[in-house]
C-alpha cells in the first residue's frame, strides 16, 4: 500500500515491514525483567493480607530474619516520612502521592484482599518465600466496604476518614467515600423528556476485570554507594516512574535512573510502579541488587485491574429517532486509591458522539475496600459504551429503525461542541457510519438463528511530551533513540518515520528505547499518544539530523546550506549537481572528526488532540440450552488515519477487539465478601484463539488534518465498542437485552429463562 | 581556591571536591568489565603463540571440541572477508585495518610471541583454558625480527612483504621493515655545526614499556538475534572501539553497540579493542554472550606496551649558549602493526621547545616481531625527551652554565614557527623557567652526595570532538550523560562545569558516561584532551540548558526570551523581578508536560590546539656500592592552565611523574630472541608508594587564552620529563652519563665502573 501525504508519495511509511524486534521474541532472547539477573542478586518476595480491611497492630519479623539466606525485611516503618504529599506525581493527574503510597505499602492498616504488608529479601526466591510464613503480623479486621453502590450510602463505614468529595461545588463536609462527583450538563433536560415521543431508561452493570498482560510485573532495583537507585523494570512509563519513585521516596529525581527493558503487554496496568517501591527499600537496606518477580495471583490480586462500575441512561427521542434528552450517570470503582477522574472524563467525552437536544452527566468516583483500580485500554470507556450503545439499539429496536440509521440521524459534526464543552475535533463519523451500513459485515444477509450487533466508539488522543534523538555514525547509517517504551511495535513504526525522513533503508538505522538518562523526558505509553506525539518527535528529529547533515555538505562543498539538495544518500550543489558528497563520504569526514558529532534531538508536546473513532460488527449464536455465546464474525472498522504500518495497525485493531469480546463474554472478577476468588487464569477465563473468529480489520476514513503526519491514535479505540455490539448482536439473536457485563453463559441463560417466563426455552 | 575568569568569580569550578564516584571506587561495588556476569555468559580464552615468528601450518580444534562444556573454538578462518582495508579506522589515522585485525587474531602466520592464534568459548573459564592445551598448531618457525636497528638493516629479514617506506618522497621502491621516514629540516645545518663553539653527539636507548593499569582488558559481547552486537568492556574509546570493531568485522556501525564499563587505567593501551575481536567472534558463533578477561601475562604479552626507542642527538652552541644547529634522529619500535605516525610527529613538535639556529629531524618507524606498540601518556615524548633534554644538560655541564639558564637563552617564544611548521600557542615557557630557578627545589643548597637534575616537556593538546547532553527533570535537578570515558576523574569535573554555569550544586546533577548509542560522537579518553575538549561540550550543553530554560520562563513570565535574568535558582524579569519563577517550579510545570523536555546538547571539535608545559625538578642519591638510585625529591611544575579541579590536577601531575620515574629507573620488557620473559608484575617491576618520595605539584603558568574556559590538557605531560630529569640528577651525582632506560642498578654500577676505569668506586 502507497501512502500518501500533501502530494508526496512514500517508500518506507505505509509498507508492513516486519517488527524490527521480531526474531528475537519469537525465539525467546529478548531480555524481559524476570530474565534479568545481575551479580549478587538478591529475590524479593511480598506479604500480603488475607484481609481487605483490617487494622495491623503489629508486625515481628524477628523468626523471618533467623532464617538462613533472609537478609532483610521492610515494612510500611521503613518508608521515610513523605514530604511531598502533592497530586500529579508521575502523571497520575489526580492522585495524591500518599495514597498512592499506602497501596504500594501498607503502615497501620490493610485496605484490600492482597495489600503488601511487608516484604523479604533473601538469597533464592525459596527462602523469600519460606520467610514470608515466618513474619508474625496481628490484624484487627475493620468493617469492608466492597460495592460501589453500597458505599455511596450515607450509612457506609468510611475508607479514609479524610476523604472528601471534590466537585465543583468545593469539597464536601462530611467524611465520604465518593471521591469526586463530575457533573456536565447542556439544555432543558425535563423539557426534552417532555418532548420526547418515547424514553428508554437502563442501568448496567460491569464486572472488574484485569488487563491480562502476558508477563506479570517484575523488576531489579540497583543502589550504588553513592545513593544513585537504578531500577529495570516492566513499565509503560519510565520518566513517570522515575517521578513516583522519587517523590515516595524522598530523593532528588537525579538519584534515580530506569531503565525499562522488554515489555509483555501492559495495557495501562503497567503506568505506575507495583512492587518497585518495596523492592527499592529492600535495596536501599541491603545494599545489593534485589529482584521481585510478581506471581500471576499477585498480579490479579494487587497491581491495578479496571474498575467494576454501575451506569445508569436514560434517552428520549423524538418518533423518528431525533433524540431530545440524555441523561447518564456513572459510577467507577476506584479500589482504595481515589483519583481516577480522568476516567470519567473519558466517558463523558465518550457521549459526544450524539447531538442530544439536553444533556445531562453525572460522574463518581467512589473508593472501595479493593485493590485501587487503574487504566486499561481507553480507561473507562468500554463501560460507558455498554450503556449508552446498549440503549442506543434499544432505541432503534423500540423504534424499529435500524441502528446505524439512527446513529447517522443523531451522529455529531466535526466542530459541534461536545460534552466537556470543547470542539470535536474531525471524526467523519457520520460517513464512517454510512460506510459501515453499505458493507457486507452490515449489509449481507442474516443465517437463521443469528443476531448482529453495532456499536461505536470515539476517543480523544495525542497528549503527553515526547522525546527521540539520532546520533549519526561514521559510515553513513545511524542511531535513533527513543524516550516511549515499545508495547506495540513502536520500534518499527519509529524508524519507519526516519528512514523515510533520512531517504535511507530501515536497516541503515539502529533503534532502541533510552533509560531516562540517556533521552529527554517522555510521557508513558499508553492513550494511543506514541504513534502521533513521539512520531512528531522523531519526525524532528530526524529533520534536525538532516538540516545538520546539509550544513556540514554546504561547508565541505563551500556554498550555503540552502543551495544544498538531497537525493538518494547525496547531497549536491542545486545549480550544479556534480559538486556532491554522498551521505556515506560526509560522515566519514564529518562526524568523528571535524566539527564533530551530528546529533538530531526532537520534542513533541502540546499537540493538538485527534479523534479515533471505532465502529464494530459483532455476529453471534447463543445456545438457548446453556445460554453460551459464539461470536461467528467479527469486523472492525477503524479510521486509523495515515497508517505508518498497516499490519501494526490491523494487529491493535484486531487485538483490542479480542480483548473487548473478552471483557464482554468471560471476563470478571469474582467476589466473596472483599475476597477475590478467583486470582488465577483457570478461574479467571480469557479468550484463546478458539475462542475467537477471525477478527476482520477495515480501514475507513481519512489521515487526521492534525498533527505533522496524518495519523491518528489506533491503540486504544477498539477495545470501545465490543461489549455493545455483543450485547446488541445478544439481543438481535434472542430477544433479550443483557446490562450485566460479562455476559456469562450463566448470565445469559438467566436472562432467557427471565424472558420466556422462567421456563428454559 | 577561588578561581576567576574574564572578571568573573566561580563557585564551583576551582573547588577541590572529592570524586562523585569515589565511595563505590574505595569499596568496591564499581562495576568494571571482569566483575560483569551477563546470565547465559560463556567463557572465552585465547590461544597464543609460543614463537614470535611462524607460519601457521594447521590448526586442528576437533579434541577441543570435544571436551564437554566447549561450545566454540575460533581461528583467523573464521574472519570475514575484509572488504574495507582502510587506514583512520577508529581514530587510528596512520593503522590500516588489515594489519589491525591481524594483531587481533593471526591468519596464516604468527607475528610476535602471544600472537592469538584460537579462542575457545566454554561453559567455564577452567573448562576453556584446558581446551586451549587440546588444540594443535602446528607452525613452521621462521626468522625473529628482534632489534630496530637490526631490522632496518638492508639484510634484515622482512616481516610484512606488501611494506614499503612511506616519507614525502613517495613509497619506497623494495620490500622493507621501515614503515614511515619523517623528515623535517630548516635552516643550513653543515653552516650551523661550524659555527658552534662546542658540540654535543650521543646515542640514547629506551627500552620497551607496559603502561601497567590496574586492571587487564577484559569484555564480554553479546549478539542479538537480530544481529545487533553490544560490547562492554574497559575502553578509553567506546566510539573508535565500535568502529573498529564494525569495520574488521563488516557490519555496519549501527549494529554495534559499545558499553564503556568502569575502566581501571589505560593510558593509551585501552585505544583500540583487544580481545573483543576474537570474543565477538565467539559470541556470533555461539549465540551467547561471551565473556574474555586476560591475564597479567597476555596483558604484557599482547595488548599494546610504548615502544622501545633509538635516539641519536648532536646539538652545535657558541660558548655563550646559543643553539646553532641540532640535529636529531629518533626510530620507533611499533611492533608487527606499522602506522605509529602520529607518536614521531609528538616528538617532532617536542623538539620545538628551543630556537635552534639550524635543525634537522629524521624520524623512523620500524616494524619487528613484537607485539604492536600503542600510545602511553604523552606518546613517545618521554623517550624523545630523554634525548634532547638529556643532551641539553651534558651541554650545560660543558658550558658550565646552569641548566635553567641555558634553557631560558635558547627558549621559544609564543608565535614562534615550531619544528613542524605550524605556530606555536602561548606556553610562558621563558617565564615559567624563570620560575622554576626561584623555586626552593632549584635554588635551595643541595646536601652532600646528591644530585638535582631539570627536565622540560611540551605538548600541543586539545584535538578530536566531544559530545554532552543535559536533561532536566521535573523537580529541577538535572542528568548530564557524556561521551568520554572517565579515567581521571571526569564525571567529577565535568558535573563541576555544568554546575557552575547551570547556578546550582553538583549534587543537584546525576553524571554518567554514555553507551555509544546514547550520546554523539566522541573522541577517545585520551591526549588530555577531556577536561578542554568534552568541557567545551559540557559547557555548551549546560548554556543550551540555561537557554531553554529561559525561553520556557519567558513563555511563563510572559516576556521577551532577552528579558529574563536568572540568579539563585530563580528565572525574573529584569525590570521586574517581583516577576518571577524558581527554576524547580518551572521544571514541575514544564519538562513532563507544556512544552515538553529540556534537553541541551553540545558537541565541541575542531578547536585551537593548546600547550601543556611541564618542568621537573628531580634529586637523587646514588649508591657507589649497588647503582641503586634513590629519588628523594620530586618537584613536578605545570601549567594547568585554569584547574576545574586542583586536587584531579595534582593527582595526575603526581601519577604521570610517578610513571616516568618508574620508567627512568625500574621499568622494562626484557627479551630473550623475540620472547617476552618478564610478562609478570614480579619480574616487570614498577614503583610502590615505598619507592618514591612525596612528589611536590607546583602550578605555574596563566590560564590559557584558547578555549572557553582557560584549561589546558593536564594528564599527559607529567610522564615526559622524568626520564632526562633523573638521568641529568644522576650525572650531577655522579658525573656518569646515563643514556639508557631505564637506569637499573645494574646498568648504573656499570657506567660508574667504565667512568672509574672499571673498578667498583
Amino acid at each position: 500500500m502507497t501512502q500518501t501525504r500533501q502530494g508526496k508519495e512514500f517508500k518506507i511509511i505505509g509498507q508492513g515491514i516486519p517488527r524490527v524486534d521480531s526474531v528475537e521474541r519469537v525465539n525467546g532472547k529478548a531480555v524481559f525483567s524476570a530474565d534479568l539477573t545481575l551479580q549478587g542478586t538478591l529475590h524479593g518476595k511480598i506479604l500480603r493480607s488475607p484481609y481487605p480491611h483490617a487494622r495491623i497492630k503489629r508486625i515481628d519479623a524477628a523468626k523471618a530474619l533467623q532464617l538462613p539466606g533472609v537478609k532483610a525485611v521492610i515494612t510500611g516503618a521503613d518508608l521515610p516520612p513523605l514530604v511531598q504529599d502533592t497530586a500529579n506525581v508521575g502523571g497520575e493527574t489526580a492522585v495524591q502521592a500518599g495514597y498512592m503510597r499506602q497501596f504500594l505499602l501498607a503502615e497501620d492498616r490493610a485496605l484490600f484482599h492482597g495489600h503488601p504488608v511487608a516484604a523479604v529479601a533473601a538469597t533464592t526466591p525459596q527462602i523469600a518465600e519460606d520467610a514470608l510464613s515466618l513474619i508474625e503480623v496481628e490484624y484487627e479486621p475493620l468493617p469492608v466496604v466492597d460495592d460501589i453502590l453500597e458505599a455511596m450510602k450515607p450509612d457506609s463505614p468510611v475508607i479514609h476518614p479524610e476523604l472528601r468529595t471534590k466537585s465543583l461545588a468545593g469539597a464536601s463536609k462530611d467524611p465520604t467515600n465518593v471521591a469526586l462527583h463530575v457533573v456536565a450538563e447542556r439544555g432543558d433536560l425535563a423539557k426534552g423528556f417532555e418532548d420526547a415521543d418515547l424514553v428508554i431508561e437502563r442501568e448496567y452493570f460491569v464486572d472488574m476485570v484485569h488487563q491480562g498482560y502476558i508477563e506479570p510485573q517484575a523488576c531489579t532495583v540497583v543502589v550504588d554507594s553513592d545513593g544513585h537507585m537504578t531500577m529495570y523494570n516492566s513499565t509503560q512509563a519510565a520518566f513517570r516512574q522515575k517521578i513516583q519513585i522519587a517523590t515516595l521516596l524522598d530523593m532528588p529525581q537525579s538519584k534515580v535512573k530506569v531503565v525499562p527493558l522488554e515489555i509483555g503487554g501492559g495495557f495501562g496496568g503497567k503506568s505506575p510502579t507495583v512492587p518497585e517501591l518495596p523492592t527499592a527499600l529492600l535495596a536501599l537496606k541491603t545494599g545489593q541488587p534485589v529482584k521481585t518477580v510478581l506471581s500471576r495471583t499477585e498480579v490479579f490480586l494487587a497491581t491495578g485491574p479496571a474498575p467494576d462500575s454501575y451506569s445508569y441512561v436514560k434517552i428520549g427521542a423524538k418518533r423518528n429517532g431525533q433524540i431530545t434528552a440524555l441523561q447518564a450517570k456513572y459510577v467507577l470503582n476506584c479500589g482504595c486509591v481515589p483519583g481516577a477522574g480522568l476516567t470519567i472524563n473519558n466517558i463523558l467525552v465518550g457521549y459526544s458522539l450524539y447531538k442530544a437536544g439536553a444533556f445531562r452527566f453525572d460522574g463518581y468516583e467512589v473508593v472501595t475496600n479493593k485493590s485501587r483500580t487503574l487504566p486499561y485500554r481507553a480507561p473507562g470507556m468500554p463501560n460507558g459504551a455498554f450503556a449508552i450503545e446498549s440503549a442506543m439499539d434499544e432505541l432503534a429496536q423500540a423504534l424499529g429503525i435500524d441502528p446505524l440509521d439512527l446513529r447517522i440521524l443523531n451522529a455529531s459534526e466535526d466542530g459541534d461542541i461536545m460534552t466537556d464543552g470543547k470542539k470535536l475535533p474531525s471524526t467523519g463519523l457520520k460517513a464512517t457510519l454510512k460506510q459501515v451500513k453499505a458493507h457486507p459485515a452490515w449489509a449481507s444477509p442474516l443465517l437463521p438463528g443469528r443476531g448482529r450487533g453495532v456499536a461505536v466508539g470515539m476517543r480523544l488522543e495525542g497528549a503527553g511530551v515526547s522525546s527521540a534523538h539520532i546520533t549519526a555514525n561514521t559510515d553513513g547509517t545511524f542511531n535513533l533513540v527513543i524516550g516511549s517504551v515499545d508495547l506495540t511495535g513502536t520500534r518499527t513504526t519509529m524508524v519507519q518515520i526516519a528512514a523515510e525522513t533520512l531517504g535511507i533503508d530501515v536497516s541503515d538505522i539502529s533503534v532502541s528505547v533510552g533509560d531516562t538518562d540517556s533521552v529527554g523526558f517522555t510521557d508513558g505509553s499508553w492513550g494511543s499518544r506514541i504513534t502521533y506525539v513521539t512520531g512528531a518527535a522523531v519526525l524532528k528529529a530526524a529533520q534536525e539530523t538532516l538540516r545538520q547533515l546539509k550544513e556540514r555538505a554546504a561547508l565541505r562543498l563551500r556554498v550555503e546550506p540552502s543551495a544544498i539538495e538531497y537525493r538518494d544518500r547525496v547531497f549536491y550543489v542545486a545549480d550544479n549537481p556534480e559538486q556532491r558528497i554522498s551521505l556515506a563520504d560526509l560522515c566519514r569526514a564529518n562526524v568523528g572528526q571535524g566539527a564533530g558529532a551530528i546529533i538530531g534531538y526532537g520534542v513533541a508536546g502540546g499537540m493538538q488532540l485527534v479523534s479515533s473513532l471505532a465502529v464494530h460488527v459483532g455476529e453471534v449464536e447463543v445456545d438457548r440450552e446453556t445460554g453460551k455465546v459464539y461470536v461467528v464474525k467479527y469486523t472492525a472498522f477503524q479510521n486509523p488515519g495515515l497508517a505508518i504500518n498497516p499490519v501494526e495497525v490491523q494487529g491493535q485493531m484486531q487485538g483490542g477487539a479480542a480483548q473487548g469480546v473478552g471483557w464482554a463474554l468471560w471476563e470478571g472478577y469474582y467476589w466473596n465478601k472483599g475476597q477475590l476468588v478467583n486470582a488465577n487464569f483457570l478461574d479467571y477465563r480469557m479468550p484463546t484463539f478458539l475462542d475467537l473468529p477471525m477478527i476482520d480489520a477495515v480501514f475507513v476514513g481519512e489521515p487526521a488534518k492534525e498533527g505533522p503526519l496524518g495519523v491518528r491514535g489506533v491503540g486504544e479505540i477498539s477495545i470501545v465498542p465490543p461489549l455493545p455490539a455483543i450485547g446488541n448482536a445478544i439481543s438481535a439473536a434472542t430477544g433479550v437485552r443483557m446490562t450485566q457485563a460479562p455476559m456469562t453463559s450463566q448470565r445469559v441463560l438467566s436472562a432467557l429463562q427471565q424472558h420466556n417466563g422462567g421456563s428454559s426455552s
